[in-house]
């Protein structure tokens, strides 16, 4: 980058807020994908001023900006690929602004890490449900922007049923408020709707207006056990049909299972075709015991052959040891893992799931599944052996093929982790050229000069 | 029009859904501001593809096109103000396409009416929650077109929290599809967000995918009477505190109140400051129970001077009856009302119907008020004499001032019933330069040749 560049950025944010030694450059080159990017410049951006004044000079210059949170995204959202500058968030604009009780909504910059959040707002008796896998380290920010899911998606939604407003930069430097404290406002387009899981391409979000709900009092998890994941899958569209909705309704596929068995010995059932782990939450004895034993007759009614519920908080945390372990235990079937997130409507979860073992079997790979079945979401995870040049490309052949069957069960290529470099090669499976042509003139119409994380979404 | 353009039209939809007579010009120039706009012609398109071919001809011959369903809106949304078509959808397109009871969702053509839907679902065991004042004959298209709130919305919000997936015609005739049957979708920008309140102005939608809910098996209603609004607001807020969150939390103040008491003699409290009328549902006795139990106790410990309550449907019926007829009986005081539905974050409540109060005076006009205090959304009704000119204009500055008011809250100008032709002036107080010039690059990036619904949301 040339110095002229780099001593303007430095007239705005201060000497010791703008690099472009190798240290800093490396330090901001990767993400959760593990690949690599260097940027030419790092730049800390201290507050929204700083933001509008740093778009507005790369704009003017034709510099490429990334804005960046904490860098945990499976997609390779927050990567320069064709360098120019990282805008970072988490160093400075962290902080949370205000949290209003009388209104239940709380204020934030777009660095407040999610899970400080939850309990600086819990402390309060307030809750904010959002709870992506990377909760301990992503931003509120980059959940926007990616509009993160997380377990307890089935009763209480994923971020975008959070955001009540936001305020962004946009490329030209110009600052806008999307949204408002309210419920309700219908004035003017819905600019906050797009802005949310828009990857950072559109416009940099500076705060975020975030709605609360109260924290419920009481909570009870359960585990069952079923011969079949199809059993599994029926017993819980079944419990939802019947009115119950569990805050989560997690599931384990027997590979899984015996990943983790094998890793921590917990004496979990390896025979078992899956395992359910659900969670309801409320403020009445009454509600939670309703709700269990709903829960217990239809997992019972579909084949369930154990179950255990939990309530003290020791129990909970060993009923939910495998769920939160499965991750890590799946690498013994391969030192890469090529991890998707795929979506159907829950009523298609068998169909999906006996589809993925098809694929299995045909690419001789190892798949094992888990997720949040409540809301249909599946974390599809093709092991291969990252040395293997044959079994890289086979495992990229096999997750091809499951991207299609998402797609026809009516789909999504991604629940969670959108879409960055990582998915872009499968736009097409899931857009029309009409489709791709719109997002292309929706991104001009925020950024006519392609400054703003560009290379991302295939656009 | 010119007679080749009728003849391509009707050689897409038949003779007998194009007309360009008087009688179809008149029956289709107006909506519920009573304002008159003739097209110059009207065209019932049968299915999605007449649509595609319609928009597709008319953006080819710069022809402009107003969508209409109900023509239910109160701000002029569906009013042809510069020519063009109709492009009418409530005749053909009104069929419930899809109830998939597995999943929860359903698919609908943008013609049905709001409350057919409800009604229809329910009987399935089924609940979808947004209810407008216009449930009666208003569409779901035009529901989403306007993001439509309701009554329910503090405990089920509106709208667009039902949406899950849009199938709509760009005016370039292109079909897209947006969103998915997932209630995790976070591949592509989300198109069906910024759909949904565009007012028609951005495509046309001719398929909602919506959300639905298991059916509440109890519900009981309170009624509370409070010797000063702001008493009452107070209440309201201290009882969402308490962590209940009531279906509905209606008010009507001392105006509305004398108002509904003239007309129909229930033996309501004359002298009382505002009452509050609230519902709760559930599944079992013991949460309804605890949640009546909070609100009596949060609305007696904030001045409730008189608190009753109902279950069955006769009486909650007889406690909603001063609700329901609010809206016709404060004509007693003017045959011209200027109803606005302006919206605070609810802390903010007492502080704006205290300066109403100050604007009634300053303008010697009656402004009763009633509605939605759990999401802080009031209709504000400003009554003038429609024969004379000077009480029109006083009229028409006391609601410039309140729209002021509002936004100096951190509230917007509408809350549920869109721009449209009638607050386009007021634009200007409540968005920015760039904020407009934003929602005119959006504009041109769906309609870049400016053929749809021209003349809204000022633009």
């Amino acid at each position: 980058m040339e110095t002229k560049h780099i001593a303007a950025l430095r007239a705005i944010v201060g000497e010791e807020n703008c690099f472009d030694d190798t240290a800093h450059k490396i330090a901001y080159c990767y993400d959760a994908t593990r690949c690599r990017y260097e940027p030419d410049a790092v730049v800390f951006a201290r507050n929204e001023d700083d933001v509008s004044q740093i778009l507005r000079y790369c704009n003017e210059n034709r510099i490429l900006v990334t804005p960046r949170g904490a860098g945990s995204g499976f997609t390779g959202g927050a990567l320069p690929v064709s360098g120019g500058i990282i805008l970072a968030l988490e160093k400075h604009m962290n902080q949370i602004l205000e949290i209003d009780m009388e209104n239940m909504v709380a204020r934030v910059q777009p660095g407040v890490i999610n899970k400080h959040f939850q309990q600086v707002v819990e402390e309060k008796g307030l809750f904010y449900p959002p709870d992506p896998a990377s909760e301990d380290f992503s931003t509120l920010g980059g959940n926007v922007s990616e509009n993160a899911g997380g377990m307890r998606a089935a009763k209480y939604g994923i971020t975008k049923d959070y955001v009540m407003a936001l305020r962004a930069v946009l490329p030209n430097g110009e600052i806008i408020r999307a949204g408002k404290k309210t419920i309700k406002d219908v004035a003017g387009y819905n600019v906050a709707g797009i802005l949310i899981a828009s990857e950072g391409t559109l416009a940099v979000i500076t705060e975020i207006t975030l709605k609360l709900l109260s924290k419920p009092k009481l909570r009870q998890s359960a585990l069952g056990v079923f011969p079949t994941i199809d059993a599994a899958m029926h017993a819980v569209y079944k419990t939802m049909a019947a009115g119950v909705t569990p805050v989560a309704m997690e599931f384990l596929d027997n590979l899984t299972i015996r990943a983790v068995e094998e890793r921590f010995h917990k004496g979990l059932p390896t025979d078992a075709g899956a395992i359910l782990i659900t969670d309801v939450d409320g403020n009445l004895d009454a509600e939670i015991a309703h709700d269990m034993q709903k829960i217990k007759e239809k997992f019972e009614e579909n084949g369930c052959t154990e179950f255990r519920s939990a309530s003290t908080a020791d129990e909970i945390a060993a009923l939910w040891f495998a769920r939160r372990n499965a991750s890590q235990s799946i690498s013994i079937y391969g030192s890469k893992k090529l991890n998707e997130d795929i979506t159907v409507p829950r009523s298609k979860l068998p169909e999906l799931l006996s589809r993925i073992d098809d694929v299995a079997r045909k690419y001789d790979v190892k798949i094992p599944c888990f997720g949040h079945t409540g809301d249909g979401n599946v974390h599809t995870n093709v092991m291969v052996d990252a040395s293997s040049e044959s079994e890289l490309k086979k495992g990229h052949d096999a997750i091809t093929e499951i991207f299609k069957i998402a797609v026809e069960l009516g789909g999504t290529l991604s629940g969670e982790h959108g879409i960055g470099l990582a998915k872009a090669p499968f736009m097409s499976l899931a857009f029309s050229e009409a489709e791709m042509n719109l997002f292309r003139a929706i991104k001009r119409a925020f950024d006519p000069n392609n400054i703003l994380n560009v290379g991302k979404m295939g656009l």
